[in-house]
């Protein structure tokens, strides 16, 4: 055991509130990867009543954020943590902050599926490359809140990394889609949908950048936020 | 005095510190407020070198998110404060973040700024309900950090009321654009990029109306994140 783990304090029930604490907002977190999941797979299958229930869980998670939120305040009032419970106490408010905005991509996303279910003609979205950018997300935040679990930094640099690629992914599907509204002005309003459903994808992945980077704050005391990947690997590989 | 001001301490050297702490967010808001005015203005007169400045400044706004969040983390490690003053810190750290986003979105219209000056073709843009839109939202972002320099929640339900008019704004130019784009496929990049500007000012006014809701937290220590206009107002008159 050392200073940067949770089971370090002398208070029994300290411990076990910081324990507490982790274990809900890693509640939160699967919570939201499953809203997302759900938010795509409607997109995708112009589900209606899958979406709608996309957007009713939304409230489910702004309840979370409150009540986490205010977990977060009692122990800080009662506990007066300093060093690297404090940072980990304020990594945990700017992590919930991260999911619930994730969530509410989500909520974006599943609004789009029931609006495109409604636009007349063909489908013509882009499911697969939709559906293969959303995986990289999708594996984007289970590493870093898989991360949070363990609070390791060990995959951060190989998670943020990918944040590349789904740049490119978001880039390629825009000038898809350009041309594709270029061509029959009837595909405009379905095709703006797409558009901000990959925009909402494109910012999750953003999402799931900040919370790596809150991560590193918490173990490391750097602030790895506003600096290039080489910066960041630097900065968790200690150098 | 009450002990919902920043000057109740007996310790002169805490008062100073968080008026200190209130004067710098006070600054980052009004650099923040400055960036928005500068990238609408480069995006309605396609000024790219003013939009390059925006883009420039957004590294000194993000340098003083890290120096404020530092600052916080000091006055909480060294004064660990409990209630107000404990919602105050916590409120401060929101405020930053909020901020950030807000320097993000200027970034983006920034951007979009000589991006629409590359593109072929006339303006077209609805550059009169852009401004007038913009200017909505400065108001509310001016208005909220006023709320937040005077501590005062009078003004904020009045605030958050704007929200609907931008809503209402934000959803006509995009009818509009729509329109606009079908009528002739030219018009359609640099329609997008219209798209992409006013989906960034909504977002800011979003901001502006979650700054108002961690004000009446930390004044009346409630949580009207997720509640409606109605609950808001009857939280901030005490009822």
């Amino acid at each position: 055991m050392n200073n940067t783990s949770i089971g370090h304090h002398i208070s029994e029930q300290f411990n076990k509130e910081l324990e507490d604490m982790r274990n809900h907002v890693l509640t939160m977190g699967g919570l939201v990867e499953e809203q997302i999941e759900n938010a795509i797979k409607a997109f995708a299958t112009a589900d209606v009543e899958l979406a709608e229930q996309v957007i009713k869980q939304d409230n489910q998670i702004d309840a979370l954020e409150i009540a986490l939120d205010r977990e977060c305040m009692e122990i800080l009032a009662l506990r007066q943590p300093t060093a690297f419970d404090l940072r980990l106490l304020i990594t945990m408010f700017k992590t919930i902050n991260e999911l619930e905005r994730v969530g509410d991509l989500a909520e974006v996303i599943a609004k789009m599926a029931i609006v495109t279910s409604e636009v007349e003609g063909h489908p013509h979205a882009p499911y697969y490359e939709i559906q293969h950018m959303a995986d990289l997300i999708k594996g984007m935040l289970h590493d870093a809140l898989d991360s949070f679990a363990r609070m390791s930094l060990d995959e951060v640099p190989a998670i943020t990394a990918r944040d590349e690629l789904v740049d490119r992914e978001y880039a390629s599907i825009i000038r898809q889609q350009i041309t594709y509204m270029m061509e029959d002005a009837r595909n405009i309003k379905r095709t703006l949908n797409v558009l901000w459903t990959v925009r909402s994808l494109e910012r999750i992945g953003d999402h799931a950048c900040n919370i790596c980077e809150h991560l590193v704050y918490m173990i490391k005391g750097e602030d790895v936020r506003h600096t290039s990947h080489e910066e960041l690997e630097k900065k968790v590989k200690g150098e």
